[in-house]
């Protein structure tokens, strides 16, 4: 109903469609019609409008943009109400100056845009943008810059329904000039990566390693820690860094990355840094989510060194008495969107503020500067918390009553009930993903694998981390499905077998691997091997994906299982 | 293997048994045999030493003690073995003074006892006895006021048992003498409660409201708040109550009930506090576990006045750098077993000290005195934290490096794999509990009720907390088992439907009742109801039981399922 009265609107404020393309009629009659798509799930999205603008407004943003255009492409089927026009000139369009595609970059002025000559009044689209509003901060320009920075947009399906709204061509005169203005890969300088990780996404780039590598080493080296990135990586001078601290009633703070280094101490923890969405594709595979399809693997610990993040802001004036009305710490990173729109998220202030929450402002990764990849030349390390929240390429602190506007706070990482999809979702009921819940999955095997009957046994590796400090205090493994469990041995440092002494209560920053073998069972010819782990406030993990589904497919921390073949290599019978 | 090691040890220091009655031999040659029980279950857990030690050993600390001498009784098949030998003065006995009994108070010199006039040579069942070495502290003496402490020797099988050791008679004159010092029941003076109450035991008292009053308020009235006492409650005079604080450099502090109340600010908070062993039912369903059969109702929410731990601990001298060595603050209550042991367990220093745990000496309970069954006149309330560190008839407050030594600390309150049983625990590799995980519980309907058809719909009720502050922010219900899920309404006070201002981060001890109305399915019959929670950290209940299964039968926190009749009370076809 929403979308019935948008597309009213659209079409009062947007009196110009008469210059459009042939199918221009069909648009603005109902632009959604035209949408639909061959699956009922993809149907029903489209015929909502608040599901699709909640449901997609992330998308863009860089958290799920692959899948955005991808499950709404345009059908052939509705070849015979939609014809594909390929983009070349067709001397039928009117020419338009540059000025008067500039003229129209409102809604009640109409929407136009330029790609590679062409010109479009997108109007009836606007609404429908999986990216959501920010699709006007093209309006009255060219599209391709905005478009090189989302390469959800590098699909042929996307200048397919782009056609469909071409009005007219940009003058020779004006394309010449537009040509000057080469239009960059905004990844161009994004740093080159180990060739060994999986790659869920390239721009933004954001890959895992393999997890039979991934627990071999309690620190994870740089090089495969996994990597997260929702925009560009940006260039950062470190001799012209500056880091700002505002918000604060004294004024605000700034510091070089030399002051940064030397005048606060030098804290260095080990700290497991988990994506939201690792382990996504199992709730993938229940129904389908909005995401990155991230295996076990978005999940990697590390050393971080930094000033602690309480020094800096005491240095910048913060005082007991402002938590009367402070109640965040926003963080904003130096990556960008074309807009100018940074990557932001907040913490609340009693993590950042206390003693004993280590947060950092990192720039020492494994005792080496942070990789570009990790947030170069100074990151937010937030001990415990959602990698969302470890803002990297840190930019600007700002201490606040309110929690950051950012789109990535407000309107993604969070979790809802397996009842709650697109249609019905409200992302202010629910609160932004701070601490993460128990997780543990199992490394090795690899679902699939083999074990030989004459090994007479099978080892059982993987890892196992809480959220909040909450140190993990045991982990269950089975090798029949659930139904016996067994203790696995836990590790908590590189060297040796040996458990090392618990940390400080409401403080184990880092993960524990562990490893179980067990004898194979005589009959079996295959094993469901399962593991559960538990954190020392005795929180456990789900039994099964389905109950914890959310349509952003964050949180998914179910028992991990893996099925095992049994080979009979032998035949003492 | 440990207990025939013991049954050799035992007969080697014990050489009176020629003075035994006839059965001693058998008895002698291996105790185990004598013992066997018709379960299988129960035989086992006989002919194995560590098992019996470690599972029995709390039982007599109140823990659970109606089990342990219930599921071991002695059984009427072995009477071939053992006659069982009424409790009568036989002359066939020697006649022994009060002074060669107690002439015997040691394994090596025999441990010998009195009761009701009969002399008992119990040497051998020390290591057999369900509540492990304390029965040595009897040992010389009568047994009649221990076994008035703990209700669970109050069964006749317990006397078939002691008479299998008797050796003799006390000698008139010295029964005479004994029967001057009267035992008293210590549980006469215990309050008098609420008789809506269900008992699980009466000596030491515990009991819990019906589930379907307690979710009727958001705070739970003083009488029917569930009562877990694990000792008589003590008489404390308040005009003479002292409340020492101990273990800081400084010296020692002592306050009267006066000084805590005027020296200190009246903090007041309202706070759940919940059994480790609340929904043990659901435990004993899958397998018989040690402890209080409890509901779902061992919890229950109050407001608490009091005086803060951390502003006590700063007024009797403690500093910072006291962090440098201190670790815990160990409580002692004034409640007492017979031999002067009296409750006690500790909690994490930096639980204690920090200004955000709101741990209080709290002296009010739902704005008045707090009730004798409660901890008159003052106990800590420990919020977030499992209801056995709140403890009660506060005594003395001690800083220490280490953890209290009681039982309740090292051997009971802890949670092991459902792979782990007592004849494979070991207590040390488990963390105490301290933060509970996330909890709820369906209070209406209950289970096997019945809904008429024509109502057209169900209305669901109950709780839900979580330990450690995290702030329950959603509960999900189903009526088909699990298969679909709908939101609940929240209700975190009193007055109203709505939901109030969610507490400071860390800081929400409260727990929140929740409400969902739901159609009663056109086709089903019977509903199965299920609930979960969700906390701020996410953290989810895990799905079933047997997973989560442990030897105590605590951390019981799986999806709660009730299941409900419709009956057809309509027929309009």
């Amino acid at each position: 109903m929403l979308l019935l009265r948008r597309c009213h609107n659209l079409t009062r404020f947007a009196p110009l469609n008469t210059q459009r393309h042939q199918v221009a009629p069909a648009v603005t009659s109902c632009a959604v019609r035209l949408w639909s798509s061959s699956s009922s799930e993809d149907h029903r999205s489209y015929q909502r409008g608040p599901r699709w603008r909640h449901a997609l407004a992330g998308l863009l943003a860089g958290t799920g943009a692959v899948l955005a255009y991808g499950l709404h492409h345009h059908k052939a089927e509705q070849a015979d109400l939609v014809r594909v026009q390929p983009i070349e000139k067709t001397p039928a369009f009117p020419i338009f100056t540059q000025e008067e595609v500039t003229s129209h970059r409102s809604l009640e002025d109409g929407v136009w845009v330029t790609y590679k000559g062409g010109v479009y009044d997108i109007t009836d689209f606007v609404a429908m943008h999986p990216g959501g509003d920010k699709i006007l901060l093209a309006a009255g320009g060219d599209l391709e810059p905005f478009w090189a920075l989302y390469a959800v947009h590098s699909q042929e399906h996307v200048l397919e329904i782009l056609s469909e709204y071409k009005v007219g061509e940009l003058s020779a005169e004006d394309l010449k000039k537009q040509q000057k203005v080469e239009s960059s890969d905004p990844y161009s300088s994004d740093p080159k990566r180990h060739p060994v990780l999986h790659i869920n996404s390239l721009k933004p780039f954001n890959a895992e390693p393999p997890p039979e590598i991934l627990t071999d080493s309690y620190i994870t080296p740089s090089a495969i820690f996994f990597k997260r990135n929702h925009l560009p990586v940006p260039q950062v001078d470190p001799a012209s860094y500056k880091l700002h601290v505002d918000g604060l009633p004294g004024g605000s703070l700034t510091l070089s990355l030399e002051e940064l280094k030397t005048q606060f101490p030098k804290h260095t923890i080990t700290a497991t840094l988990q994506c939201a969405g690792n382990r996504r594709s199992e709730m993938n595979k229940v129904k389908q989510v909005k995401g990155l399809n991230w295996g076990i693997a978005a999940i990697s610990n590390a050393t971080w060194s930094g000033a602690k993040l309480r020094d800096v802001l005491l240095a910048a004036g913060y005082r007991p008495d402002d938590a009367q009305w402070a109640r965040h710490v926003q963080f904003e990173g130096l990556d960008k969107d074309v807009t100018g729109t940074t990557y932001g998220a907040s913490i609340p202030l009693n993590k950042a503020i206390s003693e004993e929450g280590d947060v950092l402002l990192a720039y020492e990764m494994n005792g080496e500067d942070i990789p570009a990849d990790h947030g170069y030349p100074v990151r937010v390390v937030v001990p415990g918390t959602v990698g969302a929240r470890n803002v990297k390429w840190l930019g600007k602190i700002i201490v606040s009553a309110d929690e950051s506007s950012s789109h990535w706070q407000q309107n993604d990482y969070k979790g809802f009930s397996p009842g709650t999809d697109w249609d019905t979702v409200d992302f202010k009921s629910a609160p932004a993903i701070q601490e993460l819940p128990i997780q543990s999955a199992i490394t090795t095997p690899s679902d699939g694998a083999m074990v030989n009957r004459s090994s007479e046994e099978v080892t059982v590796k993987g890892y196992a981390w809480s959220g909040g400090g909450r140190e993990v205090v045991r982990v269950d493994v089975s090798v029949d499905g659930g139904k016996t469990w067994q203790v696995a041995e836990l590790k908590s440092s590189e060297k040796g077998q040996e458990l090392g002494p618990s940390p400080p209560p409401g403080r184990a920053w880092a993960w524990k691997l562990w490893e179980l073998t067990a004898p194979l069972p005589a009959e079996a010819q295959e094993l469901e091997i399962v593991c559960k782990a538990v954190d020392n406030s005795y929180n456990m993990q789900p039994d099964t994906v389905p109950p914890i589904w959310n349509l952003r497919g964050v949180l998914s921390n179910a028992w991990h299982r893996v099925k095992v073949k049994i080979r009979e290599d032998e035949s003492e019978e």
